[in-house]
């Protein structure tokens, strides 16, 4: 088996850390840096606090962004760096913010718009501004890859745009940041660790450092994600659901996800799914899928591995854990028509799906949708 | 928890990958190379055959290399880089090879002696020509750490420099390399591999991202070594062996490794026993002490994640497995005298004890060395 392993990224974690970013900053010797974070920051007064704390090494703030970042928020991003001569980009937020400061810090070194890159398969300059990642949610591992998901509404894409630029130069992951999401939040981003942790697992692309991050974030997800979304301020939840986060960073960075995520994208676009509550949505069903196939054995290891007795116990307990923390199990409440579903089936066909281990075929997806839309799948919790 | 990451080095994995080392060397983008290989390799043909294809980009060796090198060997390597304007550096070897020329490439940007930092904890200066590691072992995991070991016969210490100019730029693994190791090699390499997982996810400074890989490395060390020692062409053996040393690697390069370590020194120094085998000699009496400590859950929790019942179970595989590669349990073969002993524990106060979890006492010391003199512990296999 042949692999490579990257990971560039300094990682600094502790409860606190968002305090000690100056410290951060300076050993970036970066100055007239901007502050990159979405409008509910500025409103909580964190944004303030971290501008202030850098004491004038951050000189401009920016906080149009959506969930689900739009292109044109990009676009308008790298104009203010340009504009205001950014030396280095703070990313505060979840994976919207991350991912839209990633993409802001590559174009503002252009005369671009990112329109020019995003799903056009166009390499993007290697010029970027460096750039200091801070999640707030626990959570996509945004702080840890080299992409950036972006959405453009005119032409109805949502795609990952990769590049080594993308890579932050430091992830300061610090759990209390965390407390204040929603519970909706901790939910859908918490789901998204192990999915993102399954996925890197089992993706075509698989190898063993990622494979032993993958089990370390998903054992952490299965322990800590009810309590953490029961209990918003428990300090040991919400650090390991952070350690979950960065670790399944980790996990899929290189091998990248696959049907789960592929599948989840139409699901956001169309019907506005939160990005990890659409990929937890699939991830039981293809969990069976994927064990049926050729590196089936692979998943009953990982199931193991996490401490399943087989891969029908895991996928069994990631339907009661969604459960548990709110999330649909199906998609039986959109009452689905038979040609939205011939859509879905469509669109799912993502570059993602490459990356999964079995060929994901309209036969299959017919099969899925089939499944999640049969009211017999709505048990009672 | 407080942790911080750093992984910089490229790791390049898979059957062969020695032969495409020109790649590796033109992505690094420098010429006027230099080979830093054992006297062994010259002759078995495989230090013609690395440079041959690098087709010019290396264009010195230096094969002046002892098992645990030696100060005069680095001052001697570096010289020859000074003359030749050496550009980079191949470090083809175990962990021996690759710890001199760690060294060697920094001191060679000076006018000095290493000896002006080995053990006197003079920083390094941060000059130094890039590394491209290329392992023989399966190992020391010397190809991703910050870390160089070398002895001085004059003063008698054999001791770790850390330094960030020390790791490599690129690891290139390739397990066919390791298929003409001698069986003793085999085991006291491979052995190591395990104490450095072990002791990694046991130190003080213990991180949960190199607890995943100490957790995957262990494993496989339980799994393959055995195979690995008595069927040294079996594929699948050396390449999972590969495969626990680099990311047992990635496992202690952040937390450093603790007391089996600190003890192998002097066995090394003054008894002559091989770097792992003094290593292994210790570990499993290390862990029974360490699961009696405040952390002692910790060390359970590895036993039971690395698939043992208890932590007992693990220290009895422990002794089975050296018993299976032909490594000694104890030390009654050098009927040691009480003054020898003495010596000993004293010289076992080394800088990697304070990373132990449990405090080393010379109590627990005499301890040691009383269970590994005492005839009773001799058992048959
Ligand atoms: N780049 C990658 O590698 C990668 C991986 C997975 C997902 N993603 C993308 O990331 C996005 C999802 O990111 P996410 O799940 O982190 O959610 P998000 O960033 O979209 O945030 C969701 C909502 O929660 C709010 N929020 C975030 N943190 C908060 C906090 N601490 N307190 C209060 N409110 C908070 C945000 O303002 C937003 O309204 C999607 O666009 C997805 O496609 C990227
Ligand atoms: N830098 C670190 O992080 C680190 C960690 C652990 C140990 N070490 C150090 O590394 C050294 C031990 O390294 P090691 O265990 O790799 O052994 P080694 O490099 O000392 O090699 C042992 C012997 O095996 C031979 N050999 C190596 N590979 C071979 C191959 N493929 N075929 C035939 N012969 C081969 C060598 O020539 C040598 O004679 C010690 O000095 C130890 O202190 C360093
Ligand atoms: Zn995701
Ligand atoms: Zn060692």
């Amino acid at each position: 088996m042949e692999w490579i392993y990257q990971q560039p990224v300094k990682i600094v974690f502790g409860n606190g850390k968002v305090n000690e970013l100056k410290g951060v900053i300076q050993e970036l010797g970066k100055a007239n840096g901007i502050l990159v974070c979405s409008r509910s920051f500025k409103k909580s007064g964190l944004a303030d606090k971290v501008f202030e704390q850098a004491e004038g090494l951050l000189t401009a703030v920016f906080s149009d962004v959506s969930a689900n970042p739009e292109v044109t928020e990009v676009d308008a991003c790298a104009a203010l760096m340009r504009e205001q001569g950014s030396g280095f980009v703070v990313a505060l937020g979840g994976g919207s913010v991350m991912d839209l400061a990633k993409a802001a810090a590559t174009i503002a070194t252009t005369e671009d718009s990112i329109t020019l890159y995003h799903g056009t398969g166009k390499e993007l300059p290697a010029a970027h501004l460096p750039l200091i990642a801070v999640p707030t949610t626990a959570g996509t591992g945004s702080e840890v890859t080299g992409v950036a998901v972006l959405s453009d509404h005119a032409s109805g894409k949502k795609a990952p745009i990769s590049s080594p630029n993308f890579y932050p130069e430091y992830a300061v992951i610090d759990p209390e940041l965390t407390y204040t999401c929603p519970q909706a939040v901790t939910a859908s981003s918490g789901i998204d660790v192990l999915c993102q942790a399954i996925e890197g697992y089992w993706s075509v692309n698989h190898q063993p450092i990622c494979d032993a991050a993958a089990v370390h974030a998903a054992k952490l997800v299965f322990d800590y994600l009810p309590l953490a979304y029961q209990e918003p301020f428990n300090a040991s939840a919400r650090e390991k659901m952070a350690e979950a986060s960065i670790v399944s960073g980790l996990a899929f960075a290189i091998p990248k996800t696959t049907s789960s995520h592929a599948v989840s994208y139409p699901l956001t676009n169309v019907y506005g799914i939160p990005h990890g509550e659409a990929c937890g949505l699939t991830i039981d069903y293809f969990t069976r899928v994927n064990a049926q196939g050729k590196d089936g054995q692979r998943v009953e290891d990982f199931a193991k591995a996490v401490g399943f007795a087989d891969m029908d116990a895991m996928a069994d307990a990631i339907i009661e854990l969604k459960r548990e923390i709110g999330l649909r199990t199906d998609l039986t409440d959109f009452d689905l028509s038979q040609t939205q579903i011939d859509e879905l089936v469509q669109l799912c066909h993502h570059p993602n799906l490459d990356n999964n281990p079995v060929k994901i075929t309209n036969d299959i997806l017919y099969d899925l949708f089939d499944t999640l839309t049969s009211q017999a799948t709505k048990k009672q919790p």
